[in-house]
């Protein structure tokens, strides 16, 4: 049976780190240090399992974010695959590639993925550490679900409706890259994104029947929505929340967001999920029978290559 | 419900690698390209899980293996953590940092990825790619048991067993740092490893109660054994088996072995287990009460330092 004390280790430098970190994670982390880790996945309920890495100088340069943020924005980012699946985070696995230049920040990046198990109700259940020439930290997200959101379930006739509102992780992102003035604002939403996981589930039950987060772009994410579904989506500009200042043509392509797009048959009550949760809920667009594609509009007028950005490409 | 298709993804340079990738791995990975995995968990049995990293430069060097070596060896060792814990492996997520070096060999690393879940039984459930300055295959494997094997459940009385014979691995590693002529055997060994998954089900049917795999080296694991028990743990050198011409002190620190090291109350029949698997299986050492130690010996006076290594020192 699991228990939540750790499985001693025999002596090594490694093993040191690895003791010092489960002191960071105190009252998060459970039953580390065999092999593997043991979860139980709630009877009639599915596994839902995620990776997503977050590497140095691909997802964020080192003077951008304290280390305690790394952390943090690496298990969050992964745990908004689980919120786009509808899924209850059960727990993660964390691999951690250290190289030396980071050791001493190593119990600050632990003490940041503690701050997002706790956000998101996960323990921490395993991981791995090793050295490496480049910081490197890939969360394994586990969960589960009865009955989840995909993407490939999208029918004509669905309203998308989209959390939040976009273009300040994209903006901060822009400032950051240029070293210009950036707007703390900006600044929380790039460092500290919220995984939408108690909202996936009220729209779930709300009946929401398909998905995705915002991770490459909302444009790009429809795309992906658009062919897992093999429809049409059509969305209105002018209806995308926009944060202040920032053009909609620049907020569809703001990446790393962690907002939710559903598509739903019938209306979705907005103004009892902005009650509940603080963040808006908007009817964004529609699904139409047609060629799999996303249609941008402004003004009824398609507007061509509304870009959003590619991983390999950073 | 999770079909054997894959889900369509939208258009982009990341999601081109992806569609090749899945090219490589026909038969082998299903329903990719959702936000996450979808995995049924056998009713009455429990989620194993663990992760594991191999990245270049510090796990292998480019010149020593070919890419199809790469992918299969970062699988076959993350899934030498199912075998430790009885686990019947069910899938894998991958997560690939790829430089741009690396890029045209990116299916000949899935290849050898598909290759090893050919050998373990697992599905590809999902993954993660993305660019980097260091290739870096990060393995989740999830698998499921109803009665595991552990590190903690060694017990004062119970017989120690290695499967197969240690050595190969650490001289071909050995030899490869020190570019001097390398033994074939040694090398499948090192390039080839294989995880002993139904082995690893024979014993714990046949009665063994805790298990290890040798990733660190026999003394090290043996030392995680003991804390993990709080047990001491004797052995006498001259019972390890080790492969021709390469001393006992050595193939104890020999790395990356991928054999496992299981403790039992009752003698296991080794024959039978050689029979059946073309291996042997051979008792190594006892279980004692006393200090968390191992001791070895050798013609029964106690050998000090006989060491291992330390993933943040290679």
């Amino acid at each position: 049976v699991t228990s939540p004390e750790h499985i001693a280790l025999g002596p090594g430098r490694e093993f040191d780190a690895i003791r010092s970190l489960l002191r960071e994670w105190a009252g998060v982390a459970e039953h580390i240090g065999d092999d593997a880790a043991l979860l139980e996945v709630p009877r009639g309920e599915r596994l839902v399992a995620s990776v997503d890495a977050c590497i140095e100088n691909r997802h964020f340069r080192r003077e951008w974010l304290t280390p305690r943020e790394i952390g943090y924005r690496a298990v969050a980012a992964a745990s908004s695959d689980l919120a786009a699946m509808a899924a209850r985070p059960l727990g993660i696995l964390i691999a951690l590639a250290v190289p030396d230049q980071w050791r001493a920040d190593l119990d600050e990046i632990g003490a940041g993925i503690a701050d997002a198990c706790r956000g998101t109700g996960a323990r921490i259940l395993g991981g791995n550490t090793t050295a490496a020439g480049e910081l490197s930290i890939t969360t394994t997200v586990l969960g589960s679900a009865f009955a989840v959101l995909e993407r490939s379930t999208l029918r004509p006739g669905d309203t998308l409706y989209l959390t939040g509102s976009l273009g300040a992780s994209g903006a901060a992102l822009h400032a950051l890259r240029a070293n210009t003035a950036l707007d703390p604002s900006h600044r929380v939403r790039f460092a500290r994104p919220q995984p939408r996981i108690a909202e996936s589930q009220w729209l779930a039950r709300a009946g929401a029947h398909a998905a995705i987060d915002v991770s490459d772009g909302l444009a790009v994410d429809l795309a992906h929505l658009a062919a897992a579904s093999g429809v049409t989506i059509e969305v209105h500009l002018e209806d995308v929340p926009v944060v202040p200042a920032i053009p909609a043509e620049r907020a569809v392509a703001s990446g790393e967001e962690y907002e939710l797009v559903v598509g739903a048959r019938a209306p979705l009550d907005t103004a009892d999920f902005a009650a509940r949760f603080g963040l808006p809920l908007t009817r964004i667009g529609l699904v139409r029978e047609g060629d799999t594609e996303v249609v941008m509009l402004r003004a009824g007028v398609r507007v061509a290559n509304v870009g959003g950005y590619d991983h390999f490409t950073i």
